[in-house]
């Protein structure tokens, strides 16, 4: 503790510091210390790096860090690996690295020195990520790795001879017995063939816990990528007219995340025109647009590997139709009460009865559901109203309450779809209450909306990170310019 | 094949059929027949489609359909998993698909319908991807899988009960002892734990030959990649300007791959600018640009999963300085020796000869070697002179010797790296010589240049595919306006 705290203090007055956020090394170190303050300061955590993806042929993806490994040590370089081992006299902390290696180099670009990676992380011991394996045996067999520190491991070695050591790993992912098994799995079970004193403990929990407050760092990282996807989202409004193609809308949006040193985007890019915005998650962006139809547009730029998310659906011509400013009215009065639901101790439940009261009232009202204590809605309304945000865009959940400094979406939607009668009767709604309907589906038919904000709870209520993307009808109206 | 050509005609007078693109359709079953008659019309071949990749948390990439099974298929949707078998009466193509399924189409979108995947593959049978299994473990039985044609692979059958039944597989990616077992590799582990007459064979040198050569329809799809790569390039020249940013250019440059609905990049864009165009393939374009550098942009779009690479060097401030337009001349003289060698009945080797036959010269002429006979030019020429494209921008490599209608890449390069002396010496470079190239190579420091095209072999000689990008010294300073 006092050593990583000196070691940040030296590096504060050093001018070599430069090269690394500060502000991120700060978190990442206090994160650690709350890592294993969760791990009772008994144990190993370790945590492997993202493989890489692969493209086609010799293409991989450009490479993207396993986020939890990302939070506890700031590292995007792929072959990383850390382990913590709170018990140990020093080196609590290790950091596993590829070697710098010139003949690599000279292909994919320098790799991080030692020293680069210690300003980064805040770990003092960095080591080869060749080593990593004969580090493992040298631990479990209680021998020691280093010739300096015979004892270093010994008390974690103790607990694994009386069977009471405990390794912690992301296991999130169950292979289940059809699935592939993940490096984590491989490992742990290569351990357990070997070791009986072993038990394997999923680390995800402590990491949900963690991850769920955001700091001020990482608060001030969502607003960057919000303010990214605002400013991308109103440059597209400015160029819509009918007839263009979703894919040009994309491609305006996506060129306002790369023009601000966005890492593409946080999730592909949903640009649903007419029809198509009924599909919740349509990514093909290969329609053109028609007149008097709306477009959907949910995007997020991903900023310092921290996601934006917004949804806002504009007429393409620049008027909404009677039909689809009723609908999208009584989306916008759903998502302020959801809104206002969003405090300190209130639960994603209360955040989605309040938006649902809403719907529900007004899709009666509209002939769309003939009841509102039953689950007609769903046929209309069939997602959830929100999410938490974070380092991921369905960022992680593991309380149900929310606190100050939690980050979440509010997005209630209205969606009707082609298939909507059907889904009606397989609901068992009959046939007198069918007919009632219909006609009211008729109307509607193929209008898909969804207003999506993302929002900081408060110490008292909420603060709205995504206003500055217009979300009334006549703001909307104001920016989409008509061309004809 | 009666059958399929059959069909294919029908669907030419079908109004229905505009869904489909009728080229890429005429293309696959022509090129499912070439593929039978390599397997001698006899055998088995299983092709599974690419897993989805993943991203972070629950977000995948865009699905990429495996470039082999989209050659036969045209097919670009998950699970799809193709089966030939020549020896059958009929059902000699048989295509698994994924069911429709409304209630997950509601969040991903529409998939195929039988009919628009029998339009788009030309393929008649097409069932379910869940009773694929089943459908294996009945031929390799012998039993019917559907009652009706209880004789149907019956001589696939005898082949296997003689222990002569070839099954092809793509098993390119050989695991190892410690790599991931491929979805391949799962499969034939499966099948041989069962059966001893199967005989496991790589289709990947089958799929080598077919594809080196373009069809027409590919020429047509590679060429709308390359005038796509071609805008973009134009585009970027246009607006670069000292202090700009690698990620600025790199936006503009995806922006119009992407408003000309190209696939995002056929592989990840290369913008580097002063020493890190020395690094190949330096992907993160985050450095700001300076006056007097030089800006190297190697790119591709995909259209259609064609694959351009170009690759332009362009001096920020619009006017190379004179070391930079020595060196730079001396990569384009190469680049042309190594072009005019392009022709049926050449080899990568004669291109290669050519192009480093005037980069020995030159780069003795300037003092950077001491040596025409040696190996010392790798030092600032350490990569290829080019590969060939088409479905992956380094596409398959079958036979040494040119043939018309085969697409490559021209491209040579030189990068004077700041570990230039290092690694001379650790080429057995004298210290005498050493002192010699010093000066030159201070002289030239971190400076990297690469100018790449996309050429046709045709009848006679070569087609420039990529000569609308400006590539002389004076079209280039013309072309990037000095803003100030």
């Amino acid at each position: 503790m006092y050593k990583t705290l000196f070691l940040f203090l030296s590096l504060l007055l050093s001018p070599q510091a430069l090269a690394a956020d500060l502000q991120l090394t700060a978190d990442v170190i206090q994160r650690r210390q709350a890592m294993m303050e969760k791990m009772h300061d008994r144990g190993m955590l370790i945590l492997f790096s993202a493989d890489p993806a692969h493209y086609s042929g010799d293409v991989d993806y450009e490479f993207r860090q396993e986020n939890n490994l990302y939070y506890l040590t700031g590292i995007r370089q792929p072959n990383t690996t850390l382990v913590l081992m709170p018990q140990n006299f020093s080196r609590r902390e290790i950091l596993f690295l590829s070697a710098r290696n010139p003949a690599r180099e000279l292909w994919t670009g320098e790799l991080l020195t030692t020293e680069e990676a210690r300003e980064i992380s805040g770990i003092e011991t960095v080591w080869n990520a060749s080593d990593f394996d004969r580090f493992i045996d040298s631990i479990l067999y209680g021998r020691s790795y280093h010739s300096s520190d015979s004892s270093e491991y010994r008390n974690f070695f103790i607990d694994l001879q009386k069977g009471e050591a405990d390794i912690f790993f992301l296991l999130e992912s169950k292979p289940g017995l059809k699935g592939k098994i993940t490096k984590e799995f491989q490992f742990a079970n290569r351990l357990r063939e070997r070791f009986t004193g072993v038990r394997m403990k999923d680390a995800a929990p402590f990491f949900h816990q963690l991850r769920m407050i955001k700091s001020p760092y990482e608060i001030r990282q969502l607003q960057k990528a919000i303010d990214i996807t605002v400013e991308a989202l109103n440059e597209a409004i400015k160029i819509i007219h009918p007839e263009i193609w979703e894919y040009q809308v994309e491609a305006i949006i996506e060129y306002v995340f790369k023009r601000n040193n966005s890492f593409d985007w946080a999730f592909p890019s949903i640009v649903a025109s007419g029809p198509n915005a009924t599909t919740l998650h349509y990514q093909k962006s290969e329609r053109q647009t028609q007149r008097e139809e709306l477009l959907l547009m949910d995007v997020g730029a991903e900023f310092n590997y921290y996601a934006a998310d917004i949804t806002r659906t504009v007429p393409v011509g620049g008027r909404f139709t009677s039909s689809q400013g009723t609908l999208y009215q009584l989306v916008l009065d759903a998502q302020k009460a959801g809104m206002e639901a969003v405090r300190p101790g209130a639960s994603f439940r209360a955040i989605n009865r309040a938006a649902v009261e809403v719907l529900k009232k007004g899709l009666h009202r509209l002939g769309l559901i003939t009841s509102t204590t039953s689950d007609q809605y769903r046929v209309f309304f069939p997602h959830g109203v929100g999410h938490f945000l974070g380092l991921d865009v369905h960022d992680v959940r593991h309380e149900e309450l929310l606190k100050p400094n939690m980050v979440l979406t509010v997005e209630p939607g209205i969606y009707v779809r082609s298939d909507s009668m059907d889904r009606l009767a397989s609901q068992g709604v009959d046939s007198n209450d069918l007919e009632l309907i219909r006609p009211a589906v008729a109307k509607f038919m193929n209008i898909g909306i969804r207003i999506e904000d993302d929002v900081r709870v408060t110490e008292t209520g909420y603060e709205l990170l995504s206003g500055d993307a217009p979300r009334e009808i006549l703001d909307i109206e104001a920016s989409v310019m008509p061309k004809r």
